[in-house]
């Protein structure tokens, strides 16, 4: 497999050397991190072999797909509906990058003021270290933020982009916009694949992606319990992995895991002490291997049992009405359910603050952690408005800035006891 | 007058110890950087004028219109089409602010990641600093940037604010968004002002603001002459006046200036040597009283010649059609001029590549600076594209980053020193 995977690697262009470098830097990462949790679910080995094997396995389909003539679409954000690239028969990947290793790659060219997931995402790219990108056929962007919709422009000048406007308020002429980008993506993933966009496969796909929806919202709600079955870290990558992996076996995956963490509940089995302060984590999403606040977090005595980002709640929240009808009706009701995504991209956005109350209460957390990747101005701002509710609500608050490096590791892990211990009080 | 100020200044309630502080530190900054120059076109008088009295005249003019139950509307960015606000009998003004002086204010509530003139501008605001925005009825916000995006939520806990939508793409749905928030601006208008916005009223103001325009392509037109018969500073110091100037003054002063500076151009009456180089900034916006770029550069040699910005040609370049018709044909040509502004917002924005090219060759450069306000995540990507552009051009480009304050004076005459050097040789 190895050899398989190097050749493989090889024509896809990959920097070997670079890619070696890489790889091998994630194992102690990953043994450090998650492997040196105590009581996991049984359930977390498939997730512990997707990352042993991140650019083995899943590569191997998605090329053996593309050379059967199918297409892969790659995309940065939870606002690309995937429904659409499923029933064209191509196959959409998530291709956000949490390491810093990528960093320095990117700033060759990127604004270094620019957050990591950006840098580190493009780094990939410029870097020629991820096989996902460069077995994709188009990437597609969108306009949640500044830096990343003029990053696509530089992007595209290696390989084929198209972007999607995602407006910035939700008035009746900005949801008919997004609509008219969800039918013109339409298009183009049908003029991409050659393939129709019918009724039938779009609600087909409809139905799969809802029904990973549902497994990630029962995932979610196991959590809710205390003490809480599963740690906080095991979750995130649970999500991070629905990102890339088949949606079937994601489902099934999932699924088992879940009935696992049923069992765990009746037997009040948790990964953490019943007084082990409860985190709801708010703010920018987290790409594999991002788990830097989880990890400081959970190895400080907490236990982090939501995450109201990108790479938690917002991915999964909303379903998309199944009710069947023509193309356009199905286009329309996809388009509805993605502004529901309640993104700091939007003014107001006034929703996730409602959101961040809700989930803290639901989730019975003792403080929220509000986490913003640097130079993200959107999260940044909105923190204000997080501190303004949170401090009304009497929910205790910690706001963290950082970014991929190490650096800061030391000051956060003091900010953090910190603030646990003022909870604990 | 002072005394006559200070009452109103109060009445404001302008924070009055602190706003003398900022005054009186304008002035020595005026002096030098303006006084000090040699052989000043006699218009300029005026404008001198104009800022020593920087937050009096103009000050009781608008409460004057306010008191006599007209209203202000308070804006921050040349896409805010002000023809709807003059044609409602109400005063727009332009409130961007250009001081180190308020961003210490503003960091204690926005992130300190975010450009100087978002901090600067709400520092004003929340500083109290600023007769402005204390005397205006609605402050008119829009979506070109996640800053301001972003910032202006938290302005709106402070005075009334409506944001403008301004899409990121120019598809076809786009500009009907756009064309559709200029109409829901019309209605907004009408409502603060009680004044309907008529079809001759709209007309009026069209030609009235179009003329100013054509006054300062006039103006821009005499700095293509060599030898250049204006400083760079002058010529930006007009365009700064003239967004909160009235516009029938403007006019008139605008126009007695360019017929001096075509005295001036018979003459061959420059303000700089026929061998200095010229430079055209591309960029971000300058607002009073950042000439810190133009002093370096005009104290280094060098002449500036041109503004590719919002403080220069995307403010005026396009004119309205004065066709007339219907209100809303007149809202829709309105709304397609504003679209022709090519912000760094857009993507992609390729037509400011043009523009840069162009504008060069126009005003025969010496090379191109791009400025860049630190943290502005569209034109620091966009300088990407610039430096491409310009290098197959041959043209030679000076990129800098900065913010308002002077910390990087000295490296800034540096690397501008060793810029002109290369040019010049």
């Amino acid at each position: 497999m190895t050899t398989d995977n190097r050749q493989m690697w090889s024509d896809l262009g990959i920097d070997l050397n670079r890619h070696d470098i890489l790889l091998n830097a994630l194992v102690p990462i990953y043994k450090d991190v998650y492997l040196s949790q105590k009581n996991r679910p049984q359930g977390m080995c498939f997730f512990d072999f997707v990352v042993g094997d991140i650019h083995g396995i899943r590569v191997h389909e998605l090329r053996k797909h593309a050379m059967n003539g199918g297409k892969v679409v790659a995309t940065y954000c939870v606002f690309v509906p995937e429904e659409i690239v499923w029933a064209a028969d191509a196959i959409p990947v998530g291709l956000c990058a949490g390491t810093q290793f990528s960093v320095p790659i990117a700033e060759e060219i990127l604004p270094r003021n620019t957050c990591a997931l950006i840098k580190s995402s493009f780094g990939f790219k410029l870097g020629r270290l991820c096989p996902y990108v460069q077995t994709s056929h188009l990437i597609v962007g969108e306009t949640t933020c500044d830096g990343k919709k003029k990053m696509f422009e530089i992007l595209g000048q290696y390989q084929p982009v198209y972007v999607m406007e995602v407006p910035n308020k939700k008035t009746r002429l900005s949801r008919e916009l997004w609509t008219g980008e969800v039918v013109a993506f339409k298009d183009v993933i049908e003029k991409l694949t050659g393939n129709k966009v019918t009724s039938a496969k779009l609600s087909q796909a409809t139905g799969l992606v809802n029904e990973r929806r549902r497994a990630l919202q029962r995932l979610y709600d196991l959590r809710k319990v205390r003490p809480v079955p599963i740690s906080g870290k095991d979750a995130l990558l649970v999500t991070q992995v629905s990102f890339y992996d088949d949606v079937t076996r994601c489902i099934k995956q999932v699924t088992a895991l879940c009935d696992e963490l049923d069992s765990r509940v009746a037997a009040r089995n948790g990964v953490a002490p019943d007084n082990a302060p409860r985190i709801l984590i708010s703010g920018s999403p987290m790409a594999i291997p991002n788990w830097k606040l989880h990890h400081i977090l959970e190895t400080s005595g907490a236990v982090v049992v939501c995450e109201e980002s990108c790479t938690g709640t917002r991915f999964f929240t909303d379903l998309v009405p199944e009710n069947g009808g023509t193309v356009e009706e199905q286009l329309r009701a996809i388009a509805e359910r993605y502004m529901q995504i309640h993104c700091a991209c939007f003014t107001p956005n006034d929703e996730r603050l409602d959101d961040i109350v809700r989930l803290a209460r639901e989730y019975q957390v003792d403080g929220v952690v509000h986490y913003n990747l640097q130079f993200c101005h959107t999260y940044a701002n909105e923190a204000v408005k997080v501190e303004e509710v949170l401090a009304k609500e009497g929910i205790p608050l910690l706001r963290i800035e950082t970014d991929y490096s190490d650096e800061d590791a030391g000051q956060l892990r003091t900010r953090i006891d910190a603030f646990l211990e003022m909870i604990r009080k």
